[in-house]
């Protein structure tokens, strides 16, 4: 490989095995089908690794997303985004040839949709279980008839279930809150397939998000699993308790240019443009990502320099802890507060390390 | 021009060229040369419009703009950031080429270039007027001497004068703060070059933001501006005071996705991939850009729908004022909070619109 000389997303193959194996296994002791989010890499290259472990169906969330995985050889996608209708041909178009699934939330775009799609096209509808992001509210069974009346005027539309995100585990205290966030909206979710079950049978019930799929062993009632975040992790995911450091499967590698030890502060060739702008709560400062020793293609997260607290476009500023001594012109690595988010900006220069 | 139909940055021209103007003409007005940094817009297309109001030196973020703008026939170029030695190849080819300036602020990275460049290259020494995020402290003469005697152990690496950012005024609480800032700036500088001149007659003073470059008439004893934001400005620049909205040159068109009037929400396919996770406070809450009206290429920031409170990779949250009506399938615009980093994000898929 060539030499690192400038901020480079690296991907360490062998963690992200692991953690994708963990995850698949776990899908199948409980009967789920695992439909990971593809949105967390982007990438052909690593939704190769999925397929190695079984998974042929697949969550993105933009339609611009599931025409470049189906044009990888992926064949059932759901777009786990509120359907943008302004996309109806692109949507029409993929229809086409794959089997894809649409997230639908309110009786106007179901209607959109019976009229306007040409081909067999699949999809969930989206409930809120207490993330208040997007979704129909749980209870409001006029409005879930309202919607799925709608959509039955043209049966190449079918209704394929319910989908909820917890994202509210994000914001957890705990890790039994998380757990207990996680079992009462899957409680939520169950409730509806008992409602819609006589008319719908067989309905699809899909939750995801990292930390719930991470820290729980159990899914009672539910069909689908559609974590994203797990194959890399981050600092959050670590912070909330989904994974320890040593799960983490990408850093970035920066440059150091300037070191300030009178402040002790060093500066990255690393920012916004880099590791973007998620932050995370550390001692009462906002950080967004921690430095740790790089050394040929291998970070060591045993061996942290310190915080990255600041960061413009192309500049980032580690807060260096005691004792250590950074120069220009080494290379440290970054981990994230947000892979997802890291990755998206260093897609187009990154790094495959395959030894652990 | 293709319709739009997902996140797409829209750039007023007219508005452009009405900033670049007057900025222009305030350095011609005050002597001074203007090399306004491209990292705002990192387009080879809108480069052109500043080589149209009589541009010839510019100002980079890192050495690979450097190379994608000395590509598109700009001969004079500052690279505006510590200067990354891991470059030495890229920077030996750029200046075999062009007018190239460095940045130095230590001794190390001094001798580094002298032992390894081999071109005639510039170089400006960071100074620190107060930002304290990069640069030397302007009292600390022994180590200004100390990096101008190791970099004068070659002759071609040459010392162009003194740089400095003033982005402290990005923090200040009032315009006259901001002013005051920057004039104690530019006093400490104009003392630095009393020191040095006498040993190098003739070095360049320069500064460059935005909130300085346009809030501020004069430029007492500078040489060169650097400003690179006030071609887009946006809601961070209103928010200090240095722009009007209708000075905004920059919106991203967002398709409403999903409207939730029971909480006063909408939410947009626009997220941290588009907008980037910039923030400013407003009302104590940090909001993350501004909804307006959208009509044909033609956002209305007289007509405000509500600031963006929350953003996902793909998702924004906009709360909406009361009264306004939005729906699944319609375009708004968002004013961003940091038209550099949303720009950066959506370079790709951009429209410029003529009129204004």
């Amino acid at each position: 490989m060539n030499r690192i000389i400038r901020p480079t997303l690296l991907v360490n193959k062998s963690i992200c095995i692991v953690n994708i194996d963990r995850m698949a296994k776990k899908a199948i002791r409980n009967h789920l089908t695992f439909r990971p989010h593809f949105k967390t890499h982007q990438s052909a290259e690593i939704g190769e690794w999925f397929r190695e472990a079984g998974v042929n169906a697949i969550t993105v969330s933009s339609v611009s997303m599931a025409h470049y995985f189906a044009d990888h050889g992926w064949k059932d996608i759901t777009i786990a985004f509120p359907c943008n209708i302004l996309e109806i041909s692109q949507i029409n178009e993929l229809a086409s040839r794959i089997r894809l699934n649409l997230l639908v939330e309110s009786t106007e775009v179901a209607s959109f949709l019976a009229n306007n799609i040409h081909s067999e096209t699949g999809f969930f509808v989206k409930i809120d279980t207490g993330y208040h992001r997007t979704g129909i509210a749980p209870k409001d069974i006029p409005l879930l008839n309202s919607v799925l009346d709608a959509a039955e005027t043209n049966k190449k539309l079918v209704f394929k279930g319910f989908l909820t995100h917890t994202g509210q585990t994000y914001q957890a205290g705990s890790l039994d809150e998380i757990r207990s966030l996680a079992i009462r909206a899957m409680e939520t979710m169950s409730g509806l397939k008992e409602i819609f079950n006589p008319r719908f049978p067989g309905l699809t019930l899909s939750i995801g998000d990292t930390p719930s799929c991470s820290l729980l062993d159990e899914f009672p009632g539910i069909d689908e699993i559609r974590p994203g975040n797990f194959i890399f992790y981050d600092l959050m995911q670590y912070s909330i308790g989904s994974c320890t450091l040593d799960d983490i499967a990408v850093a970035i590698a920066c440059p150091v240019v300037a070191v300030h030890p009178e402040r002790n502060e060093a500066v990255i060739y690393g920012g916004a443009a880099h590791l973007s702008k998620e932050s995370l709560m550390h001692e009462g400062k906002f950080v967004f990502g921690l430095a740790v020793k790089y050394d040929r293609n291998v970070w060591n997260c045993n061996i942290p320099f310190g915080f990255v607290t600041s960061l413009s476009q192309e500049h980032g500023i580690i807060r260096i802890n005691k004792d250590v001594k950074l120069q220009s012109g080494e290379l440290i690595a970054i981990l994230p507060v947000h892979s997802c988010l890291a990755v998206h900006e260093l897609c187009m220069n990154k790094v495959v390390i395959e030894e652990r």
